[in-house]
């Protein structure tokens, strides 16, 4: 993760940085000097169809708590991150089932609130970004970066472009794999995610379990309905990744989320599995993400230096 | 299919193009104010080792007969377009498992046979890009190129880039699908392609067909088994589909090569099929290709001419 003594490199000005998940707002400071301030966060406020609303007065108060704890810095630029379906070009969050907004015009309303020119974008992409840049996808041109939590999500980079086609790209979670019983298809996310590895295994053995944490851990000790549970997931995960290889021409695999904390539990097999899933085509790394949790708000900074940058002539 | 009287549009000048496939290289010259002239087909000299020499000696005596049968025009670029892995950037055939080359530098021997300066890319791609300039994918940023023949291959274009990733992408045919049979799985190629559909419907049903032309043909007279056959080429085709629509969100697929001419016998079922294996996705248009069977050609001859703006400063 990058922190104070790790960083960005230079920029024209300060920027903030928020990334509005389903459960908090995350917000920092990066100095000009490329130095990422302590993360702060604040509960994601609900409010029915005023929720967009109630997120932007949080992070408007935010801003000014970060502010308020380095008055040594002055953000000239802001970066916005949010989930759901999000039309970066046109500045917009056009749907979010978990937060209840429809075409919300997030970067003018933000703009205003915080009276910063914003960069405004989608938290995953944004995450996909950083990895690109900064973390385990840095030198490659052809990146998939996948995140792996309750759900699964990613960014496709392609010639170092991220693809993102209005917000509809990166829908890992919903390509169709086959059932693990071998009687259809279903969702990567119903198999491979970290949910469902823990949801799958209780409905198989029976027995409540903590989590993918939990699951492995089960494994590791022997435990024959764990090992089968994970391996499914690794062989789901498999199956979407080498499509994606096959008809991207891949160069890394960027693994993130939750589930990537497992590590080589999870990267070992993964490697191995799409290895003989792969004949002629290219074969990428398969490579553990760097920047942890904060990666989405790392790329809204990096997203709001480039906004400044380029406003400044500095580009 | 673009002829005489559909032209492409004005260049700086003249160009020539060359389309070499497995059978035969293709030639023709596009003039300035986009005229398409006759193609002229050559076979393909195979030599061993010496195959993309004894080809590129094939494009140059292919050259003079295109000049001098059209003496008012004079090329000042031409475009080269190749099967197997291609680096265009480096301009180097990296490999072709049918026509045996591997790491041969296309483009400086090419311009140094003809004397021009030399556009140089992948067949496939190459058809992708001129059905997304000129054909079925105008007018859409994010569009992949699927042709189906004997073979699968494809294009995607994102954010109205091509995706090339050094020659490795679209390899659609080698993407994994649920096997037929529900035992496992294959690769596309091996149940979607016109080749599969030809050697399936004989093996399932003990008679030779006279290719997937002749199974369509037993379909509609209502053959049982052509009509299983012809259902899961297309339920393969559409869970590659699906998957990069997913992954991409593509705003239109277009359909090419030899089994898209079977029209709304394939694209009714595909686009119904396509729509059954989506739920909150994009909901792509599913086109037929509009330029036939000389997409790459043209593709190779856009590419010479996008050269000569470049080089001649009317880009």
């Amino acid at each position: 993760m990058l922190t104070r003594g790790n960083p960005l490199g230079h920029a024209p000005g300060d920027v903030m940085a928020f990334d509005v998940g389903g459960t908090d707002i995350k917000g920092t400071l990066v100095s000009a000097s490329g130095d990422l301030l302590d993360v702060v966060r604040v509960p994601t406020p609900r409010d029915g169809a005023r929720t967009a609303e109630a997120v932007l007065d949080r992070v408007h108060e935010l801003g000014k708590e970060l502010s308020g704890r380095s008055p040594g810095l002055q953000a000239k630029a802001a970066g916005l991150v949010v989930p759901g379906i999000v039309d970066a070009r046109a500045g917009v969050g056009v749907f979010s089932a978990n937060l209840g907004w429809t075409n919300f015009p997030f970067r003018a309303a933000c703009e205003e609130r915080l009276g910063l020119p914003v960069a405004f974008g989608h938290d995953v992409t944004s995450a996909g970004v950083a990895e690109f840049e900064l973390g385990a996808g840095r030198g490659f041109d052809d990146v998939v970066v996948i995140i792996i939590g309750t759900g699964i999500a990613g960014t496709v980079i392609a010639g170092g472009l991220p693809v993102t086609a209005g917000g509809y790209a990166g829908e890992f979670g919903h390509s169709l794999v086959p059932d693990p019983s071998g009687t259809g298809t279903d969702i990567l996310e119903s198999v491979g995610s970290a949910a469902a590895i823990a949801r799958r295994y209780t409905r198989i053995s029976g027995n409540a379990v903590d989590g993918a944490k939990g699951v492995l851990a089960r494994m590791q000790a022997g435990d024959i309905v764990a090992g089968q549970v994970w391996a499914e997931a690794i062989d789901a995960l498999s199956f979407t990744i080498s499509a994606c290889i096959t008809v991207l021409g891949t160069e890394a695999v960027v693994v993130g989320g939750g589930l990537s904390e497992a590590g080589d539990e999870l990267l070992v097999p993964l490697r191995r599995r799409v290895g003989e899933r792969l004949t002629f085509q290219r074969r990428p790394q398969i490579l553990q993400a760097r920047l942890g949790q904060d990666a989405g708000l790392i790329g809204a900074a990096l997203a709001a230096r480039s906004l400044l940058a380029a406003g400044s002539g500095h580009a």
